[in-house]
């Protein structure tokens, strides 16, 4: 299949070449919602599974080769850190972001790093230095900050307060951070039961950030935002300022649904990728920001999910990559609102899972690596072994 | 402290000794978010427990003799129905309405009474048949339905096709309630994850209600709307249709919250019963609903929490009885918003906590049930008890 | 091009000629906001106008031919309609629904049907009924109607009792149908400035139109929903119900923006469309909906605005119409959620606009009708005579 | 009526003192909706008759000295400035917030500042360097800056350019301030038929805010958000960054309804007000903000609905005073939810409608300013003169 004219195939391939997207070790596990997990065989338990399967997912894709990790999840007290960077190299993988969790430990009810406590503040403060050293162990350059402080009620706490504890936690581990480490400050808007959450938006996220120090930068997770938002703007101006620091990809229909990106909103999608393009293109080289995946398919097979995820991310991105960016500006020079809309559209409109296809195969790489994966039965032998492991059912009137 | 002129004391008393407000089971043990529970010492795990705590509530506001059940959480199997009924009966409560739960176990992975197998959505309607059966030895004459069917991706399945099975089952239900029990059908835009839900909003409950029976109601749960959406008019509209069935209440300020009812938009609950008590007024008698509290508090203590709620539906309740209907009216013919506002407003701002402390002493009630319960000691009794068989910390990095 | 083999070419190419779009006069003429109206010198003025470039669309787009007019801002009084019509009728267009205006005049300023004031209930009612015979005389069979009723605060009207003036009104309306007329009953839950529309959703534009009578349908305005609202599940409950009597098409980013169709979440227009074609597919005939385009274009030229619209529609429609409807059943059986989502998205990711290029020559239509259309400089010589009865600019600081 | 023994009497009759609001000019004229203006009799039309009906307001709460003026509307071409002043200065007011108005002006259809042609964006630039001229004519410090800027569809436009103008532009600006002017820079997530807004949220206004200088703060529209947005946390936030310049109040159920300060959330408003009370608790004096009106009332009567709001406003403020500093901090320090959000609550729930009609009395204003208005006469003698000016109705099928 052809590219249009106005694109080049070597600049095309080459950026696609270089795009990463790094997947989390949770993705592999069973998730559930409140009202418990729905169980799947195959599903991955200890962070050797998980390595295993984030390992499947880049063999058939070619552009995950980094896994994010959570130090409660993943790490258990007393394990060989250096030996888990060392597994993840002999499955040709590396450990990307490493994950603090501060927010499921009972003592975390009132907050973390905003806790009225300072015993508890200093606690989960020490938790996120430990883990920057855990990461720096197993060669991770990546601290991923994601918090679940707030208030569930107006009067609980002193929201000023709070700003503040948040402001010295996160100069203090800035000020800890070794130099090839960049630390990502996460916002959300809301968790179910709250009132307010201590970094609700990307203006807090970057307020905090720019205040810890130069290497704290915004992390956009794409399903935590308010409804009718416009994320590609929020995306735009953080590039312009130098402060997007990374992605979490996910999609969602209501709230913070944690589907899978490009499932519900997929030109959303395509244009988010075109503000990265667009600034890529104007400054003549790729932008540094991480890509990573935050899903929770309680549903969908896992490894499947997280192929379909790469594939989707590949998809918009080459999309955003055929933007006829010269034609672009001419309209855009004539305030030609339809042309300029329509050369965007057309970008969009274009088929590229051939494309893709292609590509992939010139790379040695499966034309459809969901296809591929299916027929390798990798699914079948892990749930097989799996299986036993894991709880029987607790259904009650069957 | 003296009522407005325009209102008449017996019957602004004699409206609030009638409002009754039904507890849930579930409103007394522990309640978890995604990422696992926060454990109170004092929450309740078994039945009996969960009764005594609804007891105490009943004992300091006077107002909440029934309790709601919920038959997978509740009753385990072969559990003597009658003597719960009996226990709750020497507690002077009485079970109130009856909660299937086609939702929890993993067969239910695709839905209950939408599911594509048709063993289970033969399951899901013979527990909730065994449900009416269980609520009619308990002597509960509410069935309240909701259900966590729906579809977390475009394509997964054919919503007409559900929207079908649901009409089925919901009609199988109806014929098999006895004379003297309605059945609530709930609503709910979204569920955590989901592309669609099946009854998505009050108009689809509507449907399937009208479809199934005369016996058949909406259940207008406050934290299931859209952001924006006007909850009052949909009660007014449901009113005057002859369909509003009963309530579960919560506030929310967000997504689906389950906070305390009136600790966001308080206003909008004080706009909710002044179209009840309008109706009512026009009527010349109490409308026929079932007000029922269902609500997740994670970090308020249970009894507490439950107490609060009570006391700020009695609030807004006493300042709904409060308008001056003949004013209202009168400035309503004049067209003149301002007064009209103002005097809805008057009713709202009128402070009603002393009237209120008042009234529950002439029924020898606490003045103030909640500081009552503080003082009565049982909490800390409760806790002190109830430690011992609740599991360890489960904290690692402590 | 060649279709994917699961897809007749005959069936397909035979449903997309049969799909109608009606375009709306008020399309073509200027529009404005609160602030006032950014004039475009070839905006249409007097219905001669707007037919004259509604006929262009169709000439153009060949799926046209009618036009709906607004009885206030279209018919003068004393207007020969018939005329109106015959106008219509040379320049190959007929005249679609016929739509009444009770919003407008200063006596509205309450409301209309629902006014308190009956003389302006009569007369709400009345002009509804005219508006049903000059449809009748025009050649129409479409009454479309939409109200901009309701209240601005809290206190304002009493919710129940404008319920019960709208349902008379709707009553009255419906029995004054001609046989072959159909009423369509639009729904939005907000105006700007409003805290309550008298008719706020579908469920309320159902129990009105049910209860007005058998010819009455629910008018369906993509853009008018809550954020988060699952528009394809109403269409699909709809549908099922026999109950859906039309679109009114348009997109949104936030709130009633009348933005150009799948100009900001062109994934759910497929995904309308394709609840539409499988409910078609399944009855084995053509469902009877009024297609409608509803926009408001203050910055886009109108024409090429509409044209845009038309091929964004048929784009979307013929998308719909390659989902491999047997696959997709197949994997549902399975609940192989990842690949059922695939199949929807094989469609939708298809690359049409080569496969409607050649569905249009065949038709002795131009490739593409936006190019056809700017070539043809029909826009530049009608801003060159309509300019000079514009009103001057009213620029102050210029 | 006493204060509760935790206030001191003196302390908050002073702060209530101290508080002020500024009208504004445009509040009392006629205002529309995108159908039109349903017209008053009474509304103003000059700046002259708007100043005397700000007079009015002033003269019956005593709060309101300062008029917020638009410079397009408020100031025709040549007028005398320093009469304009000297009017308001007879009237007992003084000239507020100086508007300057760069988005209704044919020129500014594709935006002001960001506009892509730089004789506009040079025009824009003059017209509010010219107004911060006119500004110190008539003896404003205040600079308010809201922008229509943005774009209708994708790709219109290039987001971070647009971005760049701005920050060009609010640069120039701040240059030229005089010594004791601020500039308010307000933001707001979406106008109507939007798809992006180039200040889009409080982050964006604060980024460009810092960068523009040191007198540049920011403009929190309350009606300029999304739904669910948490303000409150935003206004606190933003006073412990030193960054709150000032308010636009009003309220809205949906989208930007410019409705009256508390006419629907009145809970939201009394958390703004705890926010700013608390902060100034702790400061031991005032801070430094802006209290500006900027609400709609195309139903409502101009004058009323300014007492109305002025009204709420001092009632928030009253009840936010109330509020026990000293046991809510102790409540927190316990993580007592329960009772910190009682204290709250209590606060909240007091009626202060006598103590604030007692203050008035001691200050010999009416008790009652909205009775003591309607009394006077005054809306129906200027209605009567300012009526014959107005145009004849327009409606048609009378």
């Amino acid at each position: 299949m052809k590219l249009p004219a106005h694109v080049d195939e070597q600049t095309f391939a080459n950026r696609l070449e270089r795009f990463r997207i790094e997947t989390p070790s949770w993705g592999y596990g069973d998730t559930g919602t409140r009202f418990g997990k729905f169980l799947q065989d195959a599903a991955a338990t200890t962070i050797e599974e998980k390595l295993a399967d984030a390992a499947e997912v880049h063999r058939y894709t070619g552009c995950c080769p980094a896994v994010a990790v959570h130090v409660l999840w993943d790490f258990a007290p007393g394990i060989d850190l250096r030996s888990v960077g060392q597994s993840a190299e002999e499955l040709g993988l590396c450990i990307g972001s490493i994950n603090p969790n501060v927010f499921q430990d009972q003592c975390y009810k009132y907050g973390s790093v905003a806790n009225r406590d300072p015993a508890i503040r200093r606690r989960a403060v020490r938790h996120i230095l430990d883990s920057v050293e855990m990461g720096r162990q197993v060669g991770s350059t990546l601290l991923s900050l994601w918090f679940a402080d707030g208030t569930n009620y107006p009067g609980q706490a002193s929201i000023r307060q709070r700003k503040r504890w948040f402001q010295d936690a996160l100069r203090q581990v800035h000020d800890a951070l070794p130099n090839d480490m960049t630390m990502l400050v996460e916002y959300k808007p809301f968790e179910p039961a709250f009132y307010h959450t201590d970094i609700a938006d990307w203006g807090m996220a970057y307020v905090f950030a720019k205040q810890a120090g130069p290497r704290a930068k915004v992390l956009v997770d794409t399903g935590h935002h308010l409804p009718g938002c416009n994320i590609e703007h929020i995306v735009a101006f953080l590039i312009d300022e130098g402060m997007l620091g990374g992605f979490h990809f996910n999609d969602r229909k209501y709230a913070d649904d944690d589907l899978t990106m490009g499932s519900i909103d997929p030109y959303q999608l395509f244009r988010i990728f075109h503000e990265i393009v667009g600034a890529e293109v104007e400054r003549g080289h790729d932008l540094d920001i991480a890509y990573m995946v935050d899903q929770s398919h309680n549903l969908k097979p896992k490894i499947e999910a997280m192929i379909q995820t790469v594939m989707s991310a590949q998809e918009h991105l080459a999309k955003a990559l055929l933007v006829d960016h010269g034609a672009l500006a001419r309209a855009q020079e004539r305030e030609d609102l339809v042309l300029a809309e329509r050369i965007l559209k057309d970008a969009y409109e274009t088929d590229v899972r051939l494309l893709l296809a292609e590509w992939r195969q010139r790379r040695n790489l499966p034309a459809d690596p969901l296809l591929a994966f299916r027929e390798s039965g990798y699914a079948e032998r892990v749930a097989k072994n799996r299986r036993a492991r894991k709880p029987a059912s607790t259904d009650r009137y069957a």
